[in-house]
């Protein structure tokens, strides 16, 4: 009988958060809002009241914490489904720019916050370090919702986030090293450098082409079995697959998943049925997502939260600044101002990422539970400032001469 | 850190299960065994090597057993879609027969094999209540891939289960009470029984009719609303929403998820969308499906199952043998010989439902564990032996003049 009560109480709770994630959706499109700050104000509202209680939920279930991943996964995977490696060769400087710039300069400010009002070493590191990877899960919704997914602003941000994840890895493990032993070994952080580039170089540089030798063979060789993973019955499963393999591959390495399915995504743009996986991809998407960004909400305790509200809206402002002018910077040689703003506000939000570095810091006990919750809250509130600023920065910008709709 | 790591290994849990089950899927088709099978090896194989130990799968993990059950779920509601009322209401008559005969004949086997050689009581009426119940999943499936959900047999298969559920449900409720307080409350059975005929005939009748005045309303009034429910972005949303709804409900009620499944699509069946609604519903169906059967494969412990494997045979052969005849005979008035075994062989599959009677037995101490693993023995071999079995009696069936295929 446990089993049949347990799935129907799971069963219940799928349903109150897909429920509440498009009903509060619905009206932020009403009310003119990005309807992902609806799903998240959902999330917000089911964690913090009775319904919490009363359906036995846990912000640290398994099953809700995979279910929302899945639903990035498939988000950033159909993402990069509509971004061709061609497309993203042409945007690879300022990508690594941006991207560089929006490492160092919120890394320095946490850092520098920390180590100027007397707090230990290693606690101004880890701020530094959480404050470091932006996660581009809600930029790539929003960018998505208006369309944008074809402009070069948006391939920039995608390109500077990829570059971003490695770069938040290998301070992260220098940080984690120096907060366990007390020392870094060089060789082993070049190695995992060595390893993530490796694994994003290889799958952007061959992963299309490989691809498309496989499903649309030029010669006569492989013509039959290419038609056959082509089929309807055997490509979508292929695609899931690919695209499970590589974000485990990813988490594997200490990456982000979403890195993983950005790249399978990516290696499907190159070939000729891309668009027909999009449309089954969707439909992914449709039902997984709402459960990621009501995940999001549900972390959101707001007793803690008020608790420290102070230092943690001081945190979020250094957060938000940094980032944007860090990224705004990079980019602006490039782009022009307007384009160089967009590029920052899409890269600012830090969403699961700042959290994993300050659960890291917490499980070594090289940081305070107050300095946790504080990251928690800089992290979720860059995530919900960022949709209407994205709307807005994205509004302003002079149409594309080449724009194509992402959709 | 544990929440990388955790997220990591169940990524790569999902990814062996979606890989197994597809390699082995597309194995057996190509040995023209149906594919369902290869899925259902899969997860014996995974759940009986080095692989079960080494990716720290749990058979009664959550996760898998929800992703499961999205699956069977999101399978009948595509089953429902294609099932309207009206096509439904012309096979009641042998549905309810079928269900009735289906019934009454393997509980009466299963309590007089155990009466008869000096078991308890209470043991033998469990396992009369093992016998009974029908899971239509894996049915469902091979039908679908054979493209014949449209056939008249199919409908009364389908009608057949829904009733079988409510009168398995009823069975199952008085042999609990007999088992945890030794008498019958048969007030508290006749509510049952009534909650659960009234939910199935309420949905039934005014699902339909409901959702389509909603959803493509005849007049001038509500038709802006009608449009916005039916447009692309809000009505497959709705869709997972009222299929998560009434599953969730159904369970409550102590029905299968899929009978509230069933209920739902069969509503939208009724609407002018109901094809759009196949091809969405039809992605999560490949995400979700194979999950499913190779999480049924997974359930089969081989050492266990070979224990007591000659009274598990003979029990899983009445449990076969009584179903076949139960509703072979109640079909076969209305549809001639052919067409009634090949109803029985429909019916016969017992997959979950009878594992959770042998659960819910052995929770209240009424029947011993040699008991339940026969009788997962048998819910599992009867699953197994069903699809070859059903390709075998639908392919020997005669073409009916007004048959629609399915897909």
């Amino acid at each position: 009988m446990a089993a049949t009560l347990e799935v129907s109480t799971i069963l219940l709770q799928l349903l109150v958060l897909f429920a509440g994630a498009k009903l509060f959706g619905t009206l932020a499109t009403f009310a003119r809002i990005p309807s992902v700050v609806g799903e998240i104000v959902a999330g917000v509202v089911i964690g913090n009241t009775l319904l919490r209680e009363s359906l036995q939920f846990d912000a640290s279930s398994d099953l809700l914490h995979v279910i929302a991943e899945l639903g990035v996964v498939f988000l950033i995977f159909t993402v990069g489904l509509e971004t061709p490696f061609e497309e993203m060769k042409r945007v690879g400087l300022p990508s690594v720019l941006v991207a560089i710039l929006g490492v160092v300069v919120p890394f320095l400010a946490g850092y520098l916050l920390f180590a100027w009002t007397g707090r230990p070493l290693i606690e101004s590191l880890f701020l530094g370090a959480a404050l470091v990877a932006t996660s581009v899960g809600i930029t790539a919704r929003v960018l998505a919702d208006l369309g944008v997914l074809g402009r070069r602003e948006a391939r920039i941000i995608l390109g500077a986030a990829v570059i971003d994840d490695v770069l938040g890895l290998t301070i992260l493990s220098v940080v984690q090293a120096l907060g366990s032993t007390g020392t870094v070994s060089f060789g082993a952080v070049a190695l995992l450098v060595v390893e993530s580039l490796a694994f994003v170089g290889v799958l952007m540089y061959f992963g299309g082409r490989v691809l498309r030798r496989v499903v649309n063979p030029p010669a006569s060789r492989g013509v039959r079995f290419g038609a056959w993973v082509a089929s309807r019955e055997v490509l979508f499963p292929f695609a899931i697959l690919l695209c499970l393999a590589l974000s485990a591959l990813s988490t594997v390495l200490g990456l982000a998943a979403i890195i993983g399915a950005f790249l399978a995504g990516m290696a499907f743009a190159a070939t000729d049925e891309r668009h027909a996986l999009v449309v089954k991809f969707e439909a992914l998407v449709a039902f997984f997502v709402p459960f990621f960004f009501a995940f999001i909400g549900m972390q959101i305790d707001l007793t803690v939260a008020f608790a420290a509200i102070g230092l943690a809206l001081l945190v979020t402002a250094i957060a938000i600044a940094t980032k944007l002018v860090g990224c705004a910077a990079g980019a602006w040689p490039f782009t022009g101002s307007r384009s160089a703003v967009a590029i920052g506000v899409g890269m600012v939000p830090r969403g699961e990422v700042g959290i994993i570095v300050a659960l890291v810091g917490l499980s070594l006990h090289a940081i305070p539970e107050s300095l946790y919750s504080i990251v928690v809250t800089m992290s979720l509130l860059t995530t919900i400032v960022t949709p209407p600023a994205l709307v807005w920065a994205f509004k302003r910008l002079p149409s594309e001469p080449r724009a194509q709709s992402g959709s």
